[in-house]
């Protein structure tokens, strides 16, 4: 299968490398660092032993093939710009994995293409891009891949085989509740250590603090709930907090955009949730004061 | 009649000098300041006509007279020192003014004094200590009086009207009413200046954080309307709103305390309401988070 991956970063970048690493034939859409991996490859500095590849490097959509499967590993914050990148890589039968962070990606990316097949990716993952071609993987490593619209089952079974036989450890899960768990992290987690300028230890180690990170948590479990999704409770908060707790300190994607003066993801980790949340009849409070902040810190 | 004032500072500092200067027997308390305003008196810079006066200046309240009325103008956070500071001033019938921000003081300083009368002061001023000595009158200036437990009506009256003589624009206010009118602006507007780091006018001019306030001014609402406290309704909030668009871009006391690294006083401008709020069945989500942000920024 041709895999593309659209947005070489610390997400592609990783993915895409084990991809290829693994035999299978990768094609990387990379935009300022496109001159330097064509030339040099893609280095993964990597917690579980690093490594290098040639890489198959574009600089536009144009020149590459059209793909079985295509990697979205943009920023959300640049799914606008799909529009003029996804066409040149899709064929009939083209699985397009979105691995981003955020509720409703996949809704707005379907009502863009309406025909494609739309799997979601949820990466469980520490790696930062630090250099150009460089990909710094601190810790974890694990994929969700969540059905969307994908009609050919056979082809999402073997995208998932062939991510476990690249040696990435990958879960099979159900769209929502996927979704919807990743938000129970990542919606505390990533605003917050904007707007106190923090890490996640730090917020778990002052007692306030951690426990607005809960009541926040039970604010996308309460969400969840009145949305009927299946499995996002009080248990899943407690493995999340205890996850956290046991993580090095870490700063979540949104707290480097925000360093880095990056556009954040404020869309679609808080207002989407919060708005299908509240259409629902449930209110986010805690987290609708989060994205206000972030907005604010976004606008001064 | 005899007054005193414990805390010479932006409040202090101000009123004291105002009663002083129109003619009355004032004795101020000072602490790092006491040498300067004892040789040199104290200066008022105000928006209404600057002015001087010769401090009656004392470094111990012991040195000082029994007192028939107190202002006690300093920093809730250190209200543990009443305890001490305030016996020596005291006589049997000594009505004791608690000029400052927050809920719950009147009842604590009444649980150290059983018998002491009380009345709240709540002040309406935009003024700072600049220099030792120096207190800088930006705008406004009026003060609320509020009886709590003053068994002797005449000599709460004879405050008011002492206060009016001076040329202070004073207002004869129901107790709950007031503090609770009070916290619809500060609840809001302290924690938020320091949790974002900025002031009121730039909170009110985006649109995500003017909201926000607005919500948070509403909890507090709900809050006095669940605890049966009359007159804090949405109007008082559109007011307070329109009021604080038409103020100079402000930062108010928590904020200089945080940019100082002073104490802030969540305790009394926070906790305290929200736990009161919380006993009669009333939660007020967002300020319970802005009380968490502030906790770890005065932990951190």
């Amino acid at each position: 299968m041709k895999y593309g991956v659209i947005g070489t970063g610390a997400i592609g970048g990783y993915y895409g490398a084990k991809l290829a690493r693994a035999g299978q034939e990768v094609h990387f859409l990379l935009h300022k660092d496109y001159e330097y991996v064509k030339a040099n490859g893609l280095q993964v500095d990597s917690c579980d032993g690093s490594f290098h590849i040639e890489a198959n490097a574009y600089a536009r959509t144009e020149d590459m093939p059209p793909c079985d499967v295509v990697l979205v590993c943009i920023k959300s914050v640049n799914n606008h710009l799909l529009k003029s990148l996804l066409p040149p890589l899709l064929h009939d039968n083209t699985l397009v994995v979105m691995i981003q962070n955020g509720i409703g990606v996949e809704q707005d990316v379907q009502l863009m293409f309406p025909q494609v097949q739309l799997c979601a990716g949820l990466a469980f993952i520490c790696s930062a891009k630090t250099e150009p071609g460089r990909v710094s993987h601190q810790c974890y490593g694990s994929i969700n891949l969540a059905n969307y619209s994908c009609r050919d089952e056979a082809l999402f079974e073997a995208v998932v085989k062939d991510f476990r036989e690249a040696d990435i450890q990958t879960g099979e899960v159900e769209y929502h509740e996927a979704r919807w768990k990743k938000a129970v992290w990542n919606m505390p987690f990533n605003g917050m250590t904007v707007a106190l300028h923090t890490q996640t230890d730090l917020l778990l180690k002052n007692p306030a603090t951690r426990q607005l990170i809960r009541d926040m948590m039970m604010e996308v479990v309460g969400a969840a709930r009145q949305l009927g999704v299946k499995g996002v409770d009080e248990d899943f908060v407690e493995k999340m907090i205890k996850m956290t707790d046991e993580m090095p300190p870490y700063s979540p994607s949104m707290r480097l955009d925000y360093d880095f003066h990056r556009k954040m993801e404020i869309h679609y980790i808080y207002t989407r949730p919060i708005d299908i949340a509240r259409e629902a009849g449930f209110r986010m409070p805690k987290l609708e004061m989060l994205e206000a902040e972030l907005r604010f810190l976004s606008f001064s």
